[in-house]
C-alpha cells in the first residue's frame, strides 16, 4: 500500500515550515504592535452556523462531517431511496469544517459578547477548508491570516490597518502598492449616472483602459447597456489620473451632487491625509477599479499588489456593516484585512527574501566518534544550548562522510569535532562549513564564534 | 438563532491564546535548540491511512468527512436499506480528520523518504480530533506537541529527549518528576516468572503498594492467577526501593538469567548515567510500574508527573520499532515524546506561572480627545512601535471613563494622554495604571519608561 494525502492538501516540510513560520510570525508581531489579540475557534462548526453564509455555491463547497453513531435511524426508506445527496447530507451531518475565518469570528463575537471589551481588535491565523476543484495555487486546505476591529466606526482603524500592511511588507523587504477605494464612491458614481446595477460592469470596463484604450472602454460600456449620456458623464472618471489629491479633486467635481459619493470621498481623503502625515514606506493609491467584495463591503476597500512579481492580490480587506446581524446581533460595524499567506510565500520565494536565520535550523552538528567523545560533546552542547545555540550530535558513531553529509543535507553551518587530540587538549575543533576554515576552541570561544555568525 | 459550537470543542479567548502561545513557543524553542524541525500535515487524511491503526474502538472515534458530489450513485437499494452505518460510512466517506500525530508522521516519512536526511528529528504541534464522549478535561479537538527521532537506535536520542523535558519544565518554573522504565525490563520480569501475558496485571498490582500494602498486593497477584512461586520471585521487584543505582543493582540480581531483561537494564543504566553526567534540574526516577503504551513501545518508556499539582501524566513517550511498517517501510526505529498541552495549561494556571510579559497584550493606550490630538497620538505611536512597543489609540473620542475602562478590561499597564496642555508643550502625559503615578514626557522618555516595565 502506497500512502497518499487527499487531493488539494499539502504536507509542509521543515524548510517550508520555517518559511511559513517566518511569514506568520512577522504578521503576528505587527498585529500585536497595534494591539490586536489572537483568538482561535474550532475547526468544526455546526452546519447551522455555516450554511447559507457563502451563497448556494459555498454551501456545496463545505466539507461536512458525518455524524457518529447510527445516523440511519431517523430516515425513512423513501428518504433513503430518494438518493437526494444534498438533502440527506443534512441528516447525516451536523458539523462542517470552517470555510473562512469571518463567519466563525462573527459567531465568536455574538457568543462572547458579554466578556468582550469593544472595540474588539482580534487576529486569527488558522486553516480553512473548501471542497473546491484543486488547481495550481488553489488548495482545499489553506491558512487565512485575518485581523478585524469590530465595534468602532472610526476611520483611524482603516488608517492603522494600512500602517500594518505597510509595516509587514517593509519587514518582508518586498515592494508593494496599496490600493484603496470606497464602496460609497462607487455607489455615488452609479447614482450619478442612474445605473445602480451596473457598477461592476463599469469598474471592469474602466480597469481595461491601459490595455484596450479609451475608445474600446467606451464601446464596452455601451455594450453593457449603459446609455450614451451616462458614458459621457463617466469620461472624467475613466480618464482619472494624477496624484491621489488630484484624483479626489476631480471626483469631488464629478460627484458633487451625490451625498453618498461625497461621503466616500471624504472618508478616503481622511485616510490618505492621515497616512501621509504619519508616512508610509510603500505607495498608496486611490484606484476606482478596485471592486472586491462589493456584496459585503460598505466603506473602504483595500488591496495590495506586489510590485516585483506577477501575481494576483496578496492582501485585501475592507469595511463592512452588520457582521454579526446573521447571528442576531445587529449594528456592529467592522473593518478588516487578510494576508494571503500562500501567495506571500510564493513572492518571498521568487525574490529570495527569507532571512537566513529564519530558515536555518541547527547551528552546529557535533561529530560522533564513540561513547567517550560523545559524552564530552553532550556536555559542551549543554553549555551551547544554555547560550541559546541550537546544537545536535549525530547519534551514531558513523563514518565521517555520512555525518558530514547529514550536516550538508540539513544545511548546518558549523561542524564541531571532538576527537582524540581535542579530548586531550580540552578543546573543540570548529569547522565552518561554508569557508572550510577550522580552528580549535574552548567552549567560550565556541559560543562566541557560532553566535557571531 | 443563538449560535453555539459543537460539543467537546472550544473557542480560545485572547488571554487563553496568549497562555497557550507561551506554552507552545517555549516547547518549540527547546525542540529547536536540540535540532528538531517542524513539519505540518493536513487535517484530513485518507481513511485508508487512518483506519485500522487505532484498534476497532479508534476506528469508531474517527471523524469522517462526507464525500462531495453524488455519493449515492454507487449504492444499491439493498445496501442503502441495510442501514449499516459503519459499512456505508466507507461508501460515503473517503477522508477523515487526523486522530493523532503519529500515524500522519509515519505516512509523511514513507511518502517523503527520498528527501529525508536520516536520522529525521521532527516536531509537530497541531490539533487532532476524536469523537470521544466529551467530559471534564477531555475534548473532541485538542492539540498534540510531539517530537520524534526516527532512523536511529542510539540511546543518545533518549538522553536528549529527557534533557528537552527537563529544560521545558525548568523554563515553565514548575517542578516535575521524570519517570523512566523500559519495556525490555518488563518483558524480562514476565519471562523470569514464566507469565508473559501477565505483565500488565503485575505492574498494576505493584503500583498499589503504597496504597494497600505488600500483603494485599501479593493477594491481588494471586487473584490474577499468578502462581505462588512466581509471586515469591517477584518480592524483590515489588519491594524495590533506593536510588536508581540501587534499584538497577537489585534488578540485575533478579533478572540475571533474562537476556532481554538485562538488555533493558543496560539501556536504562546508560540513559541515567549519561543524564547524571550532564545534570538535570528535575529528578528522574526508575519506575517499574510505568507501563504506558505497552502494545507499541519496545524500549524506554517515559512519563512526567507534576510535583505541585494533582493531575495525571503531563508528558509521555517511548521507543518504538517499526513505526512505518504499516505503510510498507519496515525496520525504522524511533523514539518520541509528547507534551500534554491542555494539562500543562491547567498546571501553569493553578500555580500562576505565566510571565506577565507573555500574557500582556498592548503596552500603552493613547486616550483620544479628538481629531487634532489623535493625529499627534498617531505620530507618537509610530515612534513607539518602531521601538517595539505595542500601542493603540481608542478609536473614538469617547468619554474618558469609557476609554479608561477599555484600558482596564484589556489589562493595559500604561495610558498616554495628549490633551490641550500636552499639545502646547509637545509632551505626553504617561500614567502608570498600577501605581496611578503620572508624568509628562517626551517621546524618547516615553519609550524608556514603557520599555523598562
Amino acid at each position: 500500500m502506497k500512502p497518499s494525502i487527499p487531493k488539494g492538501t499539502r504536507d509542509f516540510s521543515p524548510v517550508e515550515m520555517a518559511k511559513r513560520n517566518y511569514i506568520f510570525n512577522t504578521i503576528k508581531e505587527v498585529y500585536a504592535l497595534y494591539g490586536f489579540q489572537q483568538i482561535e475557534t474550532p475547526a468544526m462548526e455546526n452546519l447551522s452556523t455555516l450554511m447559507g453564509k457563502y451563497g448556494e455555491e459555498g454551501d456545496k463547497l463545505l466539507f461536512k462531517i458525518q455524524n457518529s453513531g447510527d445516523y440511519f435511524k431517523s430516515l425513512t426508506d423513501e428518504e433513503l431511496l430518494s438518493r437526494n445527496a444534498n438533502k440527506l447530507a443534512g441528516k447525516f451531518c451536523e458539523k462542517g469544517l470552517r470555510y473562512d475565518l469571518t463567519v466563525p469570528f462573527a459567531r465568536y463575537v455574538v457568543m462572547h459578547r458579554e466578556e468582550l471589551a469593544l472595540p474588539f481588535k482580534r487576529y486569527q491565523i488558522q486553516p480553512v477548508w473548501r471542497a473546491d476543484r484543486p488547481q495550481k495555487g488553489r488548495y482545499r486546505e489553506f491558512y487565512q491570516c485575518d485581523a478585524d476591529v469590530v465595534g468602532s466606526d472610526s476611520l483611524l482603524n482603516e488608517v492603522e490597518l494600512m500602517q500594518i500592511i505597510d509595516t509587514v511588507f517593509t519587514r518582508f523587504g518586498t515592494r508593494v502598492c496599496i490600493k484603496i477605494n470606497n464602496r460609497k464612491i462607487l455607489t455615488g458614481i452609479a447614482e450619478m449616472i442612474g445605473q445602480a446595477d451596473k457598477i461592476v460592469d463599469i469598474t471592469v470596463a474602466i480597469d481595461k483602459l491601459d490595455k484596450i484604450g479609451l475608445e474600446n472602454v467606451n464601446a464596452e460600456l455601451a455594450e453593457d447597456g449603459i446609455p450614451a449620456d451616462a458614458i459621457e458623464k463617466l469620461q472624467p472618471i475613466i480618464n482619472l489620473t494624477g496624484s491621489n489629491a488630484e484624483k479626489l479633486q476631480t471626483m469631488k467635481e464629478v460627484l458633487g451632487s451625490s451625498e453618498i459619493g461625497m461621503k466616500g470621498i471624504e472618508e478616503t481623503e481622511f485616510i490618505l491625509n492621515t497616512l501621509s502625515t504619519i508616512g508610509l514606506n510603500n505607495p498608496i493609491e486611490l484606484d476606482l477599479t478596485l471592486a472586491r467584495g462589493l456584496n459585503y463591503y460598505t466603506g473602504a476597500i483595500f488591496e495590495v499588489k506586489a510590485l516585483d512579481v506577477q501575481i494576483g492580490s496578496i492582501t485585501g480587506g475592507g469595511r463592512y456593516d452588520n457582521l454579526t446581524g446573521i447571528f442576531g446581533m445587529p449594528g456592529l460595524s467592522g473593518v478588516g484585512i487578510s494576508f494571503g499567506a500562500d501567495r506571500i510565500f510564493d513572492v518571498l520565494n521568487q525574490l529570495d527574501l527569507y532571512p537566513s536565520e529564519a530558515v536555518s535550523a541547527t547551528q552546529v552538528l557535533f561529530v560522533n566518534f564513540g561513547q567517550q567523545e560523545a559524552m564530552r560533546c553532550m556536555q559542551t552542547m549543554a553549555a551551547l544550548r544554555k547560550a541559546g545555540i541550537s546544537a545536535e550530535i549525530y547519534p551514531e558513531a558513523a563514518k565521517m562522510k555520512k555525518q558530514m553529509s547529514y550536516a550538508n543535507a540539513k544545511n548546518i553551518p558549523f561542524v564541531a569535532i571532538i576527537g582524540e587530540t581535542e579530548m586531550a587538549e580540552g578543546k573543540v575543533m570548529l569547522k565552518n562549513m561554508q569557508t572550510g576554515e577550522q580552528k580549535p576552541q574552548n567552549t567560550e570561544e565556541l559560543i562566541q564564534a557560532i553566535a557571531r555568525q
